[in-house]
């Protein structure tokens, strides 16, 4: 259960309910956002009724564990939220291509994708630099070499960075030269990393776990939020299914669901989701129609010869190419590109 | 293992291979379709070397068992399939809308969708006579009743029919009302159904298994062509997962997996993909954006009354509103509606 | 919404029941088993309260839909059903083996098999004839030709015979030849055949969909009951999951789920839910362990050469020896082999 | 690709085989374990002769990338490996059951459940200080007073312990303290942890991912021992799948095939496979029946009272009487409890 109390609760109220929670023999766990506390209640509530601390000086209101979101909710701010980053804004009235390589892997191969990417309408640049792999024994990233190269593209195409970060003291560091910190997959629920995210101060990208449903990524985006951190954009990236036909299935019906429990922008990775890049513009075409408030997308110079998810790389031509075909699609849905 | 033979093989040839394989143990199975033959070859083959069969005359092609999908396949058919239904089309330029009730309640209820629904853009009228229900508890469907109501609505409004088949035994019937039949999802591997809907002779509309692969929707729409019959629609309505806040998880990626797979058309069924009319507009919006090439939709005048699938249909008002929005995305991807 | 009326209830309180609801606007479904009656309401529910009819003579339950299966729920029998096939029993205190090919092939392969599997111990002799295929060009199985040879092989050993059947017109044929009826993975909501095999009044061996849920499995057998045949015998084959390392995925959890809801016979099928042979011993022996009333093993003189289902079936020497193994694991749990 | 290099290999052979791969435009990845050293290859592999390099003077074997667990595999040990903790052993003969609370609450809770558990046959105390909670509202343990209360049971009892880490930087502390380092299953890809695990040189208990195929578990175990630490448990604890009638499935597949393909101990955590204590037992059974090195059990002296888990956890007395019962289910397949 969770107390919510008004922005106006005094700390005498707070304490009020905290020691009345405890003379009952229930356990608290407290949460503060500028002016609005969260009373965390643990214990067997199964016989506690909630109306009798509803009434209490300070309490906006009582609600079941499980559907614990709050800060992420429409409920607490009905409209959009718009993550600002740098020049580009996500959430707005334009869609956010965030488009680049899946790892970095020298200055070549990075400033022609950052160059041709720009050039073609995307917004931001994403490159990976420390790499979350599944084998030990596979290219792990250049770490601070490949960030220092992320931060040259930037201040040659002007384009903001978004780059992974993938352990809470690496937050630090990637926070000196990303722009967004991108939370994988795998770390959607690595609670000590989002601690650490939600106390950098900065938009942070977080990607549903490919085995999360979307109320445990809104519980994750909460993570961030109630340590602070209002600048959160959710990313739909597929999630794992029984069909091998694509890497994963991506979950198109999250973009409309997110969009009515949440204000935060949801964006959409069609590279991950497909796996094959001939897939990737069909399904980014689709991810603008539901409503996406962004794309994230690979894109390399020489996709046969990535170090990693070549396969699902669209080159240069390609992203071109389906830029083209996104910006019909944008005005249709009253978006622009 | 499959053996194409040539169009020109003579029954020499095909004799020849059968008693080849025989000779080496193996059993056959033979299909035709018009000039050509398939030969289903079923035996110990780990260690059979296809290039001996390769060879002989009036054998096209030899391919393994797993992928033996091949009237279905871009490589049995180049371009396109278009399945024409009365006046309408299936696979051309145009997106095909099918709407109407989940099930046929009365005549009131189906004649006031039926115009509702053309008057809206819909060009095909949808509605159950024979319901699969989950419970034996549940309303099991108007049976003949309903098929002829839908006969009515079709001659009132000029909109063909499409409507459920259950089992073999009742394709006949449904045939004399039916303009398409559809295929359930709960049938899609009922493969004597399949089979009397190949012998029937016209258009099928066959709905992927909640629990299917594309490899085997392919392999299901191979039953239905290698009986005969190649007016085959091909319908993703959502697959099952782990995630519970959606009826099923529309697989949008497979629009266009089964797009390079195959020249059959593709429709997306949003309402059975969700289950929340909230959510069908944007998925119906993605579906285009995609490339499918029509889809299925629930409407119903009061949805709140209806006597199943209530939740995810649209009401008549909703789904003129959803019908204008999806216009100038069709023509963002060069369709007409 | 279902009403269940008490056994002693008369038509006048059934016909009272039936036309209370239609005056309130909804639609009634009666299904009869015997004494019994229970009548399903369709409709608006939603603002309709159910104590308004729980008080009416005759009425003995008001359940909510979704939940509705009753015939199937210890609710409606406390005590575990046995059901009797021939001289065995399924659901007593011995663990009932179930083994033989998947497809019968010939008369040398079945006897053979089935000598083999009745000295081991198997207690019932399993066999396909219809068999139901992923694709149209494999073997479709034996048909009438196949049954005939599985009626040699009772007359011979003794073993009473479990084999599928796959319409509703073929239940017919199937019941003249089988001791029990198997309803395959495939058709677990082939409803009509649901139906048929309800009518035939006789055992009926129930397959869990590959990706049904236990509840729908268990309405899907309240379909079988609600037609009169209580001989259900309900069978976990595994389920389909993204894991590709097995064929399937054992739903162990599922026998014990299924021992609190449900009174009827629980077997576990290990050959279809690993796919590969060398999982089968230990997979059967974890069923035995959990509480399983039987086990459905493939079991094949020359499991390479298999006309189907080869990589999972038990060679004779294997079989003999992991039926060994099950014996000190079955009085573990206080059950005989 | 990776290249392993013999034990006898000297600097120079390494140094030449990554020179060789440099000059041929690959970049190379060196894992050491003791005398024996891996090399990684990344880039275009696709048209490379893996046995050009097959043939380099040190070099043992070249294996391709994906399939790349090696140090787990029974390819580079045949004999199964044993785990010592302490005076136990995970992998022998005996099964080692592992129980205790979800979460540290305090003293009376954790010397209650010890004692207890110690009494009934358990050789391990379980426990988390550290606790991954969905919500950031939820209880988050008592972190290090929570280990401090651990280190005093088993001075008391005797037995040693198991508890979670969730971070690299928690590592140092939690080592202080335990016996058993725990990954849990949302951070069985949490790859800066699993190399701080690999260099702690202490037993760690790896769980499955709830959505990791077996593959991903060997080859994140693969990552802690190619940071020189070969003392690893795998634990099989459920896979989320469609099924909502239990919290997980339980894989139970995933013994057989995991003693197939690896030397290393498997446990099963029947607790959160299901979910509910009443279905534990049978489970349990199940798993010991299969092959399982140990099980991970949850228990609480109130699980009402729990403040994390209760549903799952089993009370004093029903864990004794689960003990009982696996006495002779453990005897049935040769091993001691």
């Amino acid at each position: 259960m969770i107390i919510r109390m008004t922005a106006g609760a005094s700390e005498a109220d707070i304490d009020y309910v905290v020691r009345r929670m405890a003379s009952l023999g229930f356990t608290t766990h407290l949460t503060r956002d500028g002016a609005v506390t969260v009373v965390g209640v643990i214990g067997d509530l199964r016989s506690f009724d909630p109306a009798s601390v509803a009434t209490l000086r300070g309490v906006e209101a009582v609600l079941p564990m499980g559907r614990a979101f709050w800060m992420a909710s429409r409920d607490y701010r009905e409209r959009d939220s718009v993550v600002t980053v740098r020049d580009c804004t996500v959430g707005g009235s334009e869609v956010a291509v965030m488009a680049g390589p899946c790892s970095v892997e020298g200055r070549d191969q990075l400033m022609k994708t950052a160059w041709a990417v720009r050039q073609a309408g995307a917004r931001l640049l994403r490159g990976g630099a420390f790499k979350p792999r599944t084998s030990p024994y596979s290219f792990q990233g250049m770490a601070e070499a490949g960030l220092e190269l992320l931060a040259e593209a930037r201040q040659e195409t002007g384009l903001p960075i978004v780059t992974e970060v993938m352990a809470p003291e690496q937050v630090g560091l990637v926070a000196q030269y990303a722009d967004v910190l991108q939370v994988g997959t795998r770390n959607m629920q690595n609670f000590p990393l989002l601690h650490a995210c939600g106390e950098a101060g900065m938009p942070v990208l977080l990607k549903r776990g490919m085995m999360a449903t979307l109320e445990e990524l809104l519980l994750s985006a909460e993570y961030i939020m109630s340590h602070g951190n209002h600048q959160v954009i959710l990313c739909e990236r597929g999630i794992r299914t029984f069909e091998t036909a694509t890497r994963n299935t991506l979950d198109i019906n999250a973009v409309p669901v997110l969009k009515e429990l949440t204000h935060l922008p949801v964006v959409v990775d069609p590279s991950h989701a497909t796996g094959k890049s001939s897939l990737v513009p069909a399904v980014s075409r689709a991810a603008v129609a539901a409503g996406a408030d962004g794309l994230l997308i690979e894109v390399h110079p020489e996709p046969s010869r990535a170090w990693s998810d070549g396969p699902q790389s669209l080159d240069l031509y390609q992203f071109e190419s389906m830029m083209e075909s996104l910006q019909p699609l944008a005005r249709a849905v009253g978006r622009s590109l």
